[in-house]
């Protein structure tokens, strides 16, 4: 009997053995250049989970809302950076949370300088958010001037230390494999290294450098003058990381088991439950750039088979899936069967279900189980 | 004070008297033409909305999955629909339910319909799931013989009733305007029509029409002969259905109020607390075919201001959008300001958001509160 024998409605796998093989590998990477690991928590939102973290010795963790510095702190982490342009209507939460970790949080507008430092009672460390190029968050890294003037702030001020310079190469994931996504680490670092070599001749030490997506934890084999590196999804990838190559598809660590409940063998296709409010509806590209919104696998040898890819969920609705099979893959399957749908992308997909179950069957639980 | 100034993070309002007005006109509407409303709590997923509606006299109730089923079965309802192709592993908790309501399910696999009626031991009423068009799910309405094939087998059971002929016009949500909509619910009802009269002379009696859609709802005015309605999406509506001009923007009773975390004067664009985890990845598409995943209005007198679009949502990351302004309306704004977004789809927002605050500051729960 395997954990797929359990399954009555759609539920969150995890192989844990892949999970943890993603993360010691990157921390051997990182280790061995000397690189500070600030995992990202927002992909896996759990604290058991947290723990594998640290028995590898990381200490440092980022998140990406007050409410889940709440939660790992509650946990036991006691540096935590909330990667997020700081929300000052949050003001209360922060405080508390300032008083009892060494917390850090991100800053983009002089706005938020001002408040942070006239209503915290207690030290923040604070990252300014530059913009690389991704076009989203952030001072745009042209902008010398303005990030001084930010810095220069934050030195002045009571309750605020510069922590350094922090950036989401938000980019690398819509570049086109191995060597663009090294283009523009290459190029990030260089922008960063500009403006730490401006600030530095305007008297601001002390400055780091915090990096950090998936995409180029995985393409870039030197990661250079950094000092941390922050990110998240890699500890479980998933099928948009598969199709840019950042990953195998073996190294995806998380499934969600899902019941068929009715055949169209006339158009290939079958009616799963598992929709968009399991999956979310983040999707990827096939090669002939159909949308789809995970990839579907036969139950394997303790888990899922990833020799044997079934088809893709052509389409979702609130509860329903529709598989679209490849040729003559439908055949032999029933309802009742389960199939296993890899994600397009985990952190939304972890997010929606709120609990694990790893192939031992073992309950894991997030910050958003009920 | 409104309930904007009491708003620290992400939050579901809920506007009452709209969602209450929505209800009443569909209700007048399917009273006059004595067609039962068997509204689908997929929607707003709470017992305590659920009550707006038993105080209007409604007491049959669609649902989509059979967790769903037993928390309303546990709010008092006692004749639930689970519109969704059974899934023949959740048998105990369809057993369950059986025993102590009115339970009726969806089949088109004979399979499920010989399995359902070894397995109870009470009985259920059972909808032949048709499909009249949409290509999702149901039986193609051309194929008569299958379609008697299931009824006969559910007449000669056991524990099974044949209540009738379900379908999901899904169509209609991308059909263009009134008249196209008109057209699909017309097609529709003919070719159910065209089944039932086929049933009936082969001796198959008390053939029911179920149908709903909430395009359909709007712009269909007589509904014909139908025996039940079950749209869900109309109560709050959205923006997809306001873009498909089945409501006005002042119809749309349900938005997210969201923190202003930064601003990017230069292009526009402001970054909100207010991410994919919050709105969900449903889009809709702008008059020059730009995808957006919400519609930006100012706070206004109790609520939000329909006269005062200030922009829409232009991307989204699992925390942060970004928000791409109408020229000159970033003017004024400030980091802490409270941003309305009106949803795309709100099915899947309520579902991600969990719990609303009306504008009085009242919480309602849901069926996935914490």
């Amino acid at each position: 009997m395997t954990i797929i024998s359990f399954i009555k409605k759609p539920t969150l796998l995890l192989d844990e053995n892949k999970a943890k093989r993603n993360l010691d590998l990157l921390c051997k990477k990182l280790n061995e250049q000397d690189i500070e690991f600030r995992p990202h928590f927002k992909t896996h939102q759990s604290a058991e989970i947290g723990e594998w973290f640290s028995e590898r010795g990381i200490v440092k963790i980022t998140v990406s809302s007050v409410e889940m510095a709440e939660y790992f702190a509650d946990a036991g982490w006691e540096d935590i950076l909330i990667a997020f342009p700081v929300n000052i209507l949050e003001m209360e939460a922060i405080s508390n949370l300032a008083r009892r970790s060494t917390l850090s949080l991100l800053v983009e507008e002089l706005d938020s300088i001002i408040y942070l430092d006239k209503k915290l009672d207690s030290t923040v460390g604070l990252w300014i958010k530059v913009d690389v190029g991704a076009g989203r968050t952030g001072i745009p890294w042209g902008e010398l001037d303005k990030i001084e003037s930010l810095a220069q702030a934050i030195q002045a001020s009571q309750h605020l230390k510069l922590s350094g310079l922090l950036t989401h190469a938000g980019h690398t994931y819509r570049a086109n494999g191995r060597e663009a996504v090294q283009q523009i680490y290459l190029e990030s670092l260089q922008r960063l290294l500009r403006i730490k070599d401006h600030l530095q001749s305007k008297g601001l030490r002390e400055i780091k450098i915090s990096v950090g997506d998936t995409p180029s934890s995985s393409f870039v084999e030197k990661f250079g003058e950094i000092d941390e590196f922050r990110p998240g999804n890699f500890i479980f990838y998933d099928v948009q990381q598969y199709q840019a190559g950042v990953c195998k598809l073996e190294d995806i660590a998380v499934a969600v088991a899902c019941p068929l409940a009715a055949r169209h063998l006339e158009r290939q296709e079958a009616v799963i439950y598992g929709g968009a409010i399991h999956l979310s509806k983040d999707y990827f590209h096939l090669e002939d750039g159909t949308s789809a919104y995970g990839l579907v696998l036969a139950e394997g040898p303790g888990g899922w088979d990833t020799k044997n890819v079934l088809g893709y969920v052509k389409s979702l609705s609130q509860e329903h899936g529709i598989i679209k099979f490849f040729d003559g893959k439908i055949a032999g399957l029933e309802i009742g069967d389960i199939l296993c749908v890899l994600p397009a992308h985990s952190c939304l997909t972890v997010q929606a279900m709120r609990d694990y179950v790893t192939l031992d069957g073992e309950v894991i639980p997030t910050l958003n189980s009920k």
